[in-house]
Formats: structure tokens, sequence, C-alpha cells
């Protein structure tokens, strides 16, 4: 089968590679790109929780092609037998990569510098890798923030990605490994995520919420400011929108001119909202209209008085902004950046444009929940790829309330 | 400017005619529909209070498109200025309509008989009239049960629709006359619709739910029937899917396989409902089951306990069926026809099929609640025309739990 | 880790099993329902296209749970080590099975009886399995139509499951196993579509193209008309709506009071709607009417004149209907399954409740192809769990525009 | 009625006042505000073309809600009897309005300044104005880019805006003034479209074209690249994604990985992504690339050579980006800003995130067709209270091919 192919490679895979499904995978990508696979040996655990073995030579019609494929085995944790040193080769310029670089993938990975496999500093998909080969250190580093001469990754030699592990156990997070659809027992597994929330706290993990505009024009800001307060949110992401909207409903009971006490409609158009952002530019920051007594309640204002790390990235539909907004999108992606370590968990409520930047971000290991009331959208959430997402197509609304009222419980 | 058409006809408006919108959906008929009308007279009243008069003469091409227009303004509350008895022609055959045959709408109606103006009996849209016009008597009747020779209405002279008035109070009715989208406060909408059911209770007046199968699945049935044991049901229509997941539920603890206390999936495919539609088949019937004491809990044992009228009408894609289920369309909805007297509110959960055609048997003054996760079924079932509907475009389980809350508050 | 479980059977799989995903979704099974297993041996063919074998012992906690899990097993293709006959019982009543009755899956199946293997006859999901053993004959039979006495297959011994191979050519079914969004090339798909049907009606098969109304309301039916006259389509299913709007459209040019040629509103309501259908129901059929020159084009023309097989199958929300229509949703349900033998492949455009209905009558190796504009309800229909479907979230008039091109290019 | 009121206030509303449901919408909005009213004279035109006046005493409880009801009512239309110069007050910081600012809307708007009614330049609703009395001259200004002491109108005295009409002729535009489902017939609208499309070029008008990544996605681009070589496109905004993948296309046939010739998946994940990010970033700039033979195809590829204007706007999900993306918010709302004089028709096509932002920009004059199979989308891109919007919720894949058929067909 693989004699027919001039390019051949031979792989090894070890581990849960059965039960995690990785071996059909592996098959289906090799004849998915075009390859042809023989098994050399396999050896398989009597019972499941011991590890597996497989060993394969891989063929393709062109070393293009089996460069392909190897890459995508590597994402699926296999290692080349007979592996190099991790390849290199210097940036050509500023913000530029040499043509054959390598993309990282979220999964945590290894590489090969002088025979010794050393572990790679930041686990982001998307992004070049920078050695420092004399000082063996790897990091991930953005395409726009390499700088002329970087020694850049190239290549697939000498890297190892570990896949994550499928969970077992009876929790959300196993039994939920897909979306779970509004057809489903929801309350089940709001549950199940408090419980999580709790024990992520208790061991000092910390919770981020990604959270979209429509959080509070349904009057659901107060349930995550009551989280806030109560110390379940760690880092808040969210945009110009959620802020300003926050600080209408704070100043004049309103949500985009909908009085969110009565539900009725006290004034069209947007003067509340824009009197609310001119109200904050005028104090100068959030903090500042913390502090000169103008902003008294709400989301914004628990975040602020909590001392929570909180990002707000600009968009190109944002109105005024408010101050704290970070208008440039590469500086707001950095910020967002240096908020995530210590991440476990990510809430990302009804905030697609925020949540699929955030998932961006993301090592695959942070347990992520992705809620939204429309289907397509959860499903772009949490089509990341791992055991690790989960999805729930229902109201936020009623979700924040539900999970409140659930970590009260506690 | 009606001067160059053939075909003119006069007719007057009176009432809340501007303020209820009606006057310029009269013009915008007259103007879609390719005619042209002339205000002969036109007097509007000082304070919103007051009512309002106007007279036009209308204008079209030809004496069919007139009549076409005319149609539609009486749908508005037009009536024609010297206006005749009503017209009508023998059935040619048992189920079949003379060509001409004037088509109801769902709101309350008038016809001239003998010179006297009578109440037409039984409000539905789109179904014939049939006259005795010795008794100066007019029912509604469906084409299917025409028999030949009955006295049917034609043309459109004699006829007079009466517009509901547009309610201003300050209410869910009122101030949510469209589709309330996810992202509006829905938690006061649903203890508005809270307090208008037991508003009507105390009234004496009935309470329609139309059901659907995600209720059961997402483990939302045990607030429905608590809603049933409490009084708040006085008339439940669903589909065989609903009662035998909810059988299911009752004797499995499962749901399509998947268990309601763990959200876990128990057991593949169809098999849990294909037994729990065996063991009602078995006992004859849900009431037998009841009797025998086979089925001991959930939303149809809290039907059948509570004596409430239920009535499951058949779909193609059914299994089984549970025997109570009516297998042919057309006894099913008459059956549902006969249980609508008395209704004064309708909610409609989860239930596209069922809820759209409820929508078709119920009189526009019903006030209906269509509750559904996909915007697109709101829009729908929505969609009547009427200052009484209201959409709700929410999660089914989470506006179940909180409509239960809102009720047990009292 | 079986030995803790009293009850425990050992399994063999044969075939892809590595390749096509069996052996991974057996172990999750196991797992899932909470079991465990034991593997005893296994052997995966050098070249992907050599067979593999496992043998497994499964354990359970108890002999309910591990017979749920032989059972899911079965569907998956695994075969009980030391088989003996397929057990029965007798029906206890008319339209009533015995409690352990087994409930068929849409895969070919064998039954072994007197120690040999016979195929069953009827393949359809969640049917029982009637035995005439001194014949060694099995047929399905919907429970409904079970009579008392039948000899019904119980419990799991004695069955065997075949599960499709997945298809590895380049073709649509083969590349697209899951739903196709809007963001994906869609017309590459339709091409290939023809391409398949053309090969289905080259060799003598069939094809069943299931229908909704919205295709008629979007100006749609002349394709699909075309499609049926230049004889690629066998089979048409469909509801009241999608005939009465047809034949509305034949008659008045509207759908809905739509004109189709030109876009504008003609008239509101249904009163066109009503028309069509009480000028059918003078006729007594579709066909009368196209004998009588009353019906002269349209979709349902092009059906009858044709000669294709339709059937119309009613729901709870028809008006008229229709006279050809099948008002009892057992008998109409009935009628499509005598329609199915021989269809190799099946469209279903935007048609969700006949599409439901459809696939739960299809063995799993029709090729089906979802097409809806909503992604809910592709996914609804593509999800069998079979390699043989694909869903195209698309606009069902301009697939049937793109596809009429893509066959008349042939 | 309004004598219970300390706050009254007289208006005047002039034109097609009852037919374009003026009248109706300003009694309306007084009620829902809370205010009330007296028609002190009303004359209603003979004929439709004719204009009709209506005179209203209004009232309020408060001056705060009577200022409020002017507002909207001027929104509509209303002008105040007996009206004052408009009022000013300098900006009491950069970036920060005066709090009484008046917010525009996106209609046409006079002010009064001495004595004199001038027009306000620059019509984009939300933005403040910024007076230079001495000049007798006003303009829009975002309020990021109001300076300290610049002259920023306040209150709602002399102000007036001018309503759209609403157009009768019959055109996608009069017909189609909803959005329009995926159950209407859109191979009309968007031969409409084409025609519309013509007419603005031949009377030198400009089309925008919004477009979203899903075009390059599902292989539209071409047909979208063939609208601008032939000179139907004179602007275009989008993001990174869409420039980015339709690099992707043009350099490795793949858009997200997948082969657009073939449908099939080359290779996972973002690995051409980045290679065509940085491929143009080692360029320069895509016109760079174009000039140095790297990029010789594509939609942006014709852009380029076209010389089209075109902006790419920045946002939090970016990859690279394309060196061509501005990535600071404000600065690409600015030059979208700078590139709308002269156009009349927007086209936004699978674009939300920048559909919604340019929906923010334009005048309402603009003819705006929004595209997109989500119905969501659609609802919240063509809800801009304009006569001039109409929404298609339909395939952006098919809708390209057939736009560029109707439009070959000239």
């Amino acid at each position: 089968m693989t004699d027919e192919f001039a390019a051949t490679e031979e792989i090894e895979l070890r581990g849960h590679i059965i039960d995690s499904w990785v071996l059909p995978r592996v098959f289906d990508t090799i004849m998915d790109l075009g390859g042809a696979f023989e098994v050399l040996s396999i050896r398989v655990g009597k019972y499941k929780h011991e590890s597996s073995y497989a060993h394969l030579r891989v063929g393709a019609p062109t070393p293009e092609t089996l460069g392909a494929i190897v890459t995508q085995l590597q994402e699926l944790g296999a290692a080349l037998v007979g592996e190099e040193d991790v390849e290199s080769r210097p940036a050509p310029k500023d913000g530029v990569l040499p043509p054959e670089f390598y993309s990282t993938t979220n999964l945590p990975t290894h590489l090969r510098i002088g025979g010794r496999w050393i572990p790679l500093v930041g686990t982001e998909m998307d992004l070049a890798i920078v050695l420092d080969r004399a000082r063996g250190y790897a990091a991930t580093r953005p395409m726009a923030q390499v700088r002329q001469g970087d020694d850049v990754v190239i290549g697939h030699e000498g890297i190892r990605v570990l896949p994550l592990e499928r969970r077992r156990e009876s929790e959300a997070f196993s039994f939920m490994n897909a979306a779970v659809s509004s057809e489903r027992p929801k309350k089940l597994v709001i549950h199940e995520v408090a419980r999580e929330i709790r024990e992520i706290k208790a061991r000092g993990g910390k919770i981020l919420v990604v959270a979209g505009p429509a959080i509070v024009h349904s009057g659901a800001a107060p349930y995550l400011g009551e989280l806030i307060r109560d110390g379940f949110v760690d880092v808040l992401f969210g945009g110009n929108a959620i802020a300003a909207h926050d600080v209408e409903a704070a100043l004049f009971g309103t949500s985009l001119g909908v009085n969110l006490a009565s539900g009725s409609l006290v004034e069209g158009g947007h003067r509340h909202h824009m009197r609310a952002l001119n109200a904050i530019r005028l104090a100068g920051s959030l903090r500042a209209a913390v502090d000169q007594g103008v902003l008294t309640r709400g989301l914004m204002y628990e975040a602020v008085v909590k001392g929570i790390t909180y990002v707000l990235a600009g968009s190109i539909r944002d109105d005024g902004p408010i101050p704290d907004v970070i208008t440039d999108v590469l500086e707001a992606q950095d910020a967002m950046r240096q908020a995530i370590p210590g991440v476990e968990m990510a809430l990302m409520i009804a905030s697609m444009l925020h949540g699929i930047a955030t998932g961006n971000l993301l090592p695959a290991s942070v347990r992520t929940v992705a809620i939204d009331i429309n289907p397509s959208v959860v499903t772009k959430l949490a089509d990341r790829g791992s055991w690790q997402t989960i999805g729930l197509v229902t109201d936020a609304e009623l979700f924040l309330r539900e999970l409140t009222l659930a970590l009260a419980q506690g």
C-alpha cells in the first residue's frame, strides 16, 4: 500500500489511543488527505485503563502531502519514529515569518532541542514558535509581534503535541461532549457547571466570563453582578456594548431605551445610550466614574469595586466608546492574552464575536461552556475539537438566573 | 382618481380607526391590491378616547379586484355604504362549496339577513358560513363538513367583521404586541403572563396549553404537571410524542433514552420509548393505565387525575401510537375545535405543528403566548395579525420553571 | 475489571472495525452505559483494505444493564460468542407486543432460527419482528399491525446487525459525512448529488423526493416539475400544503396570496388557497382534475401526467384537504412504506415533518440528502447515524434551481 | 385630556402623514411614552397623492417626558409650532459632549439658525451636531472627534427631521418593505435588485458591498470578483477574514483548509490561512502583492486592479492581520465614513459585524439589501426603520450566483 509512494514516514502512537478515538482519527486523516498506511504493530490494553500502542508506516504521493499529513497527525499526538531536532529559520522582517513556519495548536507541545525535549511556553493556537536555542527555551508568539531575525520554528520535525485525555467521570464535561440542544435537560448541566466552578475556585483556579450585551438587554446583568460580587468571576471579557448598556441601565434604568423594570419602551433610539457613554467619557474611565460617585451600581460597577481583571475590546460597530475600551484590536488581543494564565474555566455567554476571539486564545485544557440561544453560535464556539468544551443552546437570561441560584445553594 | 375605474364602492369606517392603525392599513390595502381611493369625509376625535369616522370611495380596474379589495377591507372593519343582505348558494356536493364562497376570518362577524344583522356562531378562520335563513341563524363550518345543499354564504355583501380594539393598559399584551426577542427582559413578561392567568382563572375563563415533546426531553414536564395539578390548565393539546415521552419518563425515568435525573445516556435509540408505547397499548388507554396502577406519575397522569380535557392529535411521524391519539387528522381537528369554547388564553410551548394547528382554530380574541427557542417558530406562531398575540423567544424548560415560580408566588 | 460484575458476555467484531470507528464506539457505548470491558484479543489488518478482528469480554452490574449494552453493541455489528437461536413470544393482544420485544434498527439484520442465519425482510427502525419459524421467515411489522398470537422476537440472542461500511471514494457522501453548513461550497455538493442521481437512474434505482410547501411559496415548483418531467423523480412524498399551494399557483398564479410572477401581494389571507382546495374537491381528485382539464400545470400536474407514485400524508394543520390526502396518519405511513422499496436516494427538501417521518421509514443504506435553510432542521434530518446521509444548509429555491441546471447539463 | 398636564407643546405634521403611517405612529409614540394629545385640526387629502395636515396639542406629566416625546415626534417629521432657533453649548472636554446634547437620526435634518433653516451636513445617526453660527453651517460629528469648546447642539428646539416618503412604485423596495423570508420567491427580488443596480450605475450612483468571509468559504468569491471586474461595485467593506481567506484561495486553492475546487479537506486547521497572511505581510500590502505578482487572482486582486475603494476593518478575532487592515476601530469607522458619500445602494452579504457597523453609518435614504441565511442576522440588519431596506433570508453563495447571472443578462 505505502510502497507505491516515494514519500513515507513511520509514526508511533501511545496512550488511550483507541478509547480516545485517536487511532481512528489518525486513519481518517491519512486517507482524507490522500495518503495510505500500513499497521506495523499494535498492542491494545487488556483493560480500559491500560495504555495502548500503535506503530504505522504512512505514505503519500508527494513530500508536501506527507508533510501535511504528518503535521495533522502530530496534532493528534503522533510522534515520528527516529525524530530529529526541531528546525528553525530567522524571521525575514518584523511581523513576517519564514514561509515554512510551524503554526501551533492549542495543546501542550514539546520541542526537541539538542536531543532534549523541552516544553513550549504559552499554549495558544495559530501562533509562531520563537526559539532561544542557547537557553533551551521556546515560546509562542503572534505573527505581528515577531521581530526580524527571531529564530522561528519551521517544518514538523522535533515537535510533539500532547492530546488531552478524554475524561470519563460522571460530570457535565464527560457526558456532554457535544453541544447540548435546547431539547436536553439543561438544569442538570447548569448545576454541574456550578459544581465545577466551586471546585475550581476551591483549588485557586480562575473563572473567565465572556459577556455579550444581551445579558444587559434581557435584564440578566444583576445575576452576573451577583456572581462577580460573590467572587465567582476572576476575569471579564466584553466589548463596548455591554459596558455602555450596563452604564445606561445604572444611570437611566434602561437598555437601548427599554425600561428594564417594566419592559416598556421609555424613549426611542440611542439617546440614553449616547448619554451614558458621554457621562463615562466625562468622568474619564469606569473606575473614575465609580470614584466620583457617578456609577453606583451594575455589572461594571461590581467589576471595578471587586477589583477583577476586565478587558473591553473595541469593535467596528461601537458608539462612543467608553474610555476603557481598547480600540486597537491587536492591543486588545494582547490584553486578553495577558489575562488568561490561571483560567481553568471560561463561560461564553451570548457573545459571538468576543467568544470566538477568546476561544482562539485559550489552551484546549480550559473547560469552556458556550451559552447562546442561537444554535449556530453555540456550534461555532463549541467546535474546538476538545472534550473540554460544551455548548448550551439556551436563554442567557434564564441560564444566568439558574446558575446564580445553583451557586447560592452551594 | 377613482373616476378612471369602472368598478367603485363606498365604504365607511368607525371607531378608533386612527389610533388602532386601521385607516392607514385600509389605505395600504387598497393600493397594494392595485386600487385607488378618495377620502369623501373624515372626522377625527379631539381626544384619543373619542371615536373617529371616515367615508371613502374605493375604485379598482375590474370588479374582481374590487371584490378582493372590499373583502380585505371588511376584515379591517370597513362597512359597505348602502349594504344589502348576505348572498348565498347551495353547496354542490358533500364537502364542496360553491365557487364564490366567503371564507371567514378569526374575528367576530355579523351577517345581514332579512335586513337585520345577526352574529355569526363559531369564530374561526378559513371556514365556510352555512345559513339557516328561516331561523335567522348562521354558523361557521369546515369545508369537509359541508353537506350538499347547505346554504353557503358567497360574495362580500351583508358581512361585517368587528376588528379587535388595541389594548392600551400597562400589561404584557399591550406593551408586547410583537415577538419578544431573546434579547429583551423575559422574566417581566412571564410574570405578566402569570398575572393574566390568575385573572382569567378568577373570572372562570379557561387556559389552553399546547405542549411539544421538548418539554419532556428537557426535564420540564414536572413544571407543567404542577400547573395542571394546581388547576392552571383546563385544556391540553399535544401529539403522540409528548404523551409517549412522558410515559417513558414515568415508567423508565428516561426521555428518548436520556436519563432525566442525571442527563446521561441510558440506552440508545427508541427502546424505552417503544416499550412505553407498548405498555399503554396493553393497558388500553392512558386512563386505563392510571386506573390499573401502570401509570403513576407524569404530565399525562396529572391530566387524567385532574380530569382536564386533553386532545392528542396524530402525526405522520408517530410511533405506536398511544391509544388515546386520534390518528385521523380531520377528527383530531374537530376534537380540538370542541375543546376551545371558553378558552381565553393559549400557551403554545415548543410545539410548532400543534401550535400552528391550534392557531388556525382560535378566535383572534384569545390571548396567545407562543414560546419557542427558535425565532422562526415564534414568528410563525405569533403572526396572526392580532394585538392579542405575543411571542417569546426563549427556552421552554426555563420558561416553565419561571412561570411555575411566578404562579406559586400568587 | 469485568470480574467484579456478575453479568458478563463475550462479543466478537469483524471487518473494518477500526477504520469505520466501530471499535471506539463499542468502547464508548460500554462505558457510557455503566459497563466495563476487557480486550481478549485483537488483530488489525496490515493495510486499510484488510479486515480486522476483536474479541471482548463485557461486564455490567446487572443483567438488565448487560442486556441494554449488548443490544447497543449489536447495532454496531457485534456478535455474541456462542450465540443461540432467536427467542420469541406470542403477541398478547392485537396491536400489543410482548414486553421484552426486540425493536429493530434501520440496518440489514440476520436472525438465527434452527441454527441457521436468515435475513430479516423489511429494513426499518423501531419495528417489531414477527417470525414464521416453520418457514424460516422473519419480517418487520409496525406495533399497530401486530395481531394477537403473532410470534414476536424478544431479547437479544440470535440477532446480527450488519453495519454499513463507510465509503471512501471521492464523492459527496464520503467527504460530506456531516451536515454541510451554509459556509461550505454547496455548488460542488449539488453537482455531486446530480451525478449520483444519474448513476442511480442508470442502474434502475429509484429517487424519492420529500417536498415541503416552501418549494411552491418560493417559486421553485417549476424546477421540481422539470425534474419529474425529465424522469428524475420516481416517488414523491408531501402533505396537503404543497399540493394545495401548487394547485393555487396553477389556478391563480399565487401561493398563499403572493403572486409568484411579480412577488407582490395579490390578496390577503387564504382565499385563493381555499378556492384551490374547493376546486380539486369538486373535481374529485388531482387525477380527475387533470382529466377534466381543471389542472393543467404545476408540480402535481406533472406527477399525475408522468404517473409517478405520490403519497400525500395529512397533518393536523391541514385545510380542506385535497381529496388525495390520506387523513389517517397510520394509513399514510403505510402508503409511504409501500412506496419505498427500490428507493436508493431520498432528497428531503424544506420538509421537516414529512422528512422526519420518511427518515423513520428508510433503511440506513438509502443515500439521503436533507436540504433546509434552518440548520436545526438539517441537523434533525441528517442525524441518522449513517455515513449515507448528508445535510445541506441552503435555500431550497436556489438548491432546486442549481440541481435542475446540473442535471440538464447531464 | 392635555389640560391635566403642566407641560404641553403644539406640533404640526404635513405631507403623506396618513398614507405613510406617520400620524398613527405619532399617536402611538405619545401614548407609549406616557403623554396625551388633542387633535386641534386635521385635513386629509381627497386623493392619495394630495398632502395632508394635522395640528396637535401634546401634553405630558413632566417637562422631561414632554422633551422625550417631542424628540421622538421630530424623528417622525413633526415640527413645533412657533419654533425657536436651535440651542447649543460648548463641549466641556475633548471627546465629551454637553449633557443635553442632541443625538442625530439617519434622516435629512434642518436646523434653525438666526431664524433661517439650514441643512445639516453629513447624515448619520447617533452623532453630535457642531455649529458654526457665524457661517450658518452645521455638521454631524462623532462624539470621539468633538473638541473642547465646539458649539454642540442641545435640546430639541429648532430641529426638523424630514422623513422619507414611502415609495409605491412596483419594485423590490416598495413591495418588500419587510424581510423576505426564505419561503418567498427570491429570484424575483434578486432580479429587481439587479435592475436597480443598473439604474443607479446609469445615473452615476455608487454601489457598496459589505462582504463576509462565508462568501469565500462557500466558493462564491468568483461571482463577487466578476461583479467588481464588470464595474458593479464601487466600494467594498470587509474585515481581515474575507481578505485572508480570499488570498488563501488565490494562493492555495483552499479556504480554511477546504479545497474550493473539490470541496474536500486538504489540510486541517489554519495552516494555509496563516501562510496566506504571512505572504501578504512579506509583500507589504495587497497592492504590493499584486504589483510583485504574488497575488494574481481573487476578489481582492480584482478590487486592487479595478482600483475601487476598499476598507478592511479589524476585529478582535483577527489572525495576522493582512497589512491593509485598519486595526484601530475608530480609524476604521472613519475610513468607512469617508467612502460612503455617493453610495446609493448597499449590499450586505453574510456579514453581521461589518453589516451592522455600516448600517450605523449610512443615511436612511441608501437602499440597503441585507442577505444572510440566518433570519436573526437579516432582522438585525434590516431593522432600520426605513422603507429603503429589505432583507433576504437566503444563501449568500446562491444569491451571488443569481445576481451575477441577472446582471450579465443586463
